[in-house]
């Protein structure tokens, strides 16, 4: 129940009508007793910066959740950005510290990250490939690369995307090895599907399937449906496999700690939004 | 449950911790099947003007409440000033109109009256005393004005403030009969404390009960109790009254409707309020 000291969370993006987020977020906060509310805010591209300006001036807003179009243009608007953030270009959490500084953080990848690692893939010392080096692909390679992967290869069809990308994990992670321009999944211990690919009917698959090792974990980013074709092509060759919208799932503790709130887990908040669709 | 397409009220004061309002709208909204929320919005003095330019460009803020200390200077961030928002000098309302134009207006008042009429008293034509005018005596004096009253006695121990209303309705009303500097409630159809007088224990009365006629209606603004001094003293000549709170839970279904949503009576929103405190 919203009353006089409920704290915001603003959910600022464009267009809003499909968020799902509020129905994940708030059922959860009416569980754990926090009087807190992330609250959809339809915002043009245009009125972004002088709206995220305006809001963290209110003193009951907790922090802001940026999605599309704003992600990359956050990153300018914020007083620090953190690492994750600062490699993958965009920023989609934002909080104010203590300080009264706004901090960004970016958390699809720590999404991606900690559900490969609940399914058991230690990602310390692996070799990885992360087709797609755009807005999430970016937000993947920082947070494997933050999980001290040994090596990280990127592949994007716009190939100065990866070398771009590539040259900012290098500077924040000098013992990493960056390897870009093939996306040859062969005797890898995690590839990863970071492209669009796989949203529409009759779309290639990001990689040669026919390459892929049985021993090799496999995740996707696009959650059209829970088993793309590419997921199934996987799995019919033994891998393991991540399903797009675990990533979703597992980001949320991911910003509730970031946000100071209490955290929880993926199975319970996937309940409750099961209650709440 | 807020999702991706519910639409906001922003509730715009400082402090922000005694609202009271969203405990009133959102169970009234759930109950009607309306999908919007009135958020309590804690936002400084100085940060007022940017922050209201600001919300209002999301596309789906629907409206605003306005509350202290932002009512003055809401009435020159509007795009047009309605009537009684404009005698009053001070806007609790703005709403985006079909033309984007942000309107305001001012409801105090209108829940006054709306409040007296309920209770039989028939306005027009009537003789009264608002004693007090600033903000909400203003407001009020503003609504008898629309209401038609024959004859309107203001008193504000700052009689400039009386001078300056009594133009203000002059200039809007030029069939009122306007009159300042006496509290004499003798004779009259209708005097109201529009004053904090009341407030606080030992307070004086706003005018002498021994010159209240049994046939007068009393009205009161202070919350603070139901019955006040005042208002027990009037109750003892035999005057019929009307509570502070009562203006409050009467203005609700004309914020409704200037919103453009469904609307509701007084009572309605009391049974479902004295469910939620």
């Amino acid at each position: 129940m919203v009353n006089g000291v409920t704290e915001i969370i603003a959910h600022i993006g464009f267009p809003t009508h499909a968020f799902k987020a509020p129905l994940i977020y708030n059922p959860w906060f009416e569980r754990a007793g926090v009087n807190a509310i992330v609250l959809p805010m339809s915002c043009r591209a245009e009125d972004f910066a002088d709206f995220f300006r305006a809001v963290f001036k209110l003193t009951n807003t907790r922090g802001a959740i940026i999605t599309m179009p704003h992600k990359v243009t956050a990153t300018s608007l914020v007083d620090e950005l953190l690492s994750t953030a600062s490699i993958a270009g965009a920023c989609n959490a934002v909080r104010r510290g203590l300080d009264g500084r706004l901090q960004g953080e970016m958390f699809d990848g720590e999404g991606f990250v900690r559900g490969v690692r609940r399914k058991g893939l230690a990602l310390k010392g692996c070799r990885a490939l992360v087709v797609g080096s755009g807005g999430v692909g970016s937000a993947i390679a920082a947070s494997l690369a933050a999980a001290e992967v040994r090596e990280l290869l990127l592949f994007d069809v716009n190939s100065s995307s990866s070398e771009h990308l590539a040259e900012r994990l290098r500077k924040h992670h000098p013992a990493l090895q960056v390897k870009t321009g093939s996306n040859d999944p062969a005797g890898l211990d995690l590839v990863v599907n970071a492209t669009p690919l796989g949203m529409n009917k009759g779309d290639q698959l990001p990689v040669d399937v026919s390459r892929l090792a049985a021993h090799t974990f496999v995740g996707e980013v696009v959650m059209r449906t829970e088993i793309t074709e590419f997921l199934a092509a996987a799995k019919a060759r033994g891998c393991a496999v991540q399903i797009g919208s675990d990533m979703l799932f597992e980001q949320i503790p991911a910003y509730l700690e970031f946000f100071g709130f209490p955290t929880t887990t993926p199975d319970v908040l996937r309940s409750i939004a099961t209650l709440a669709y």
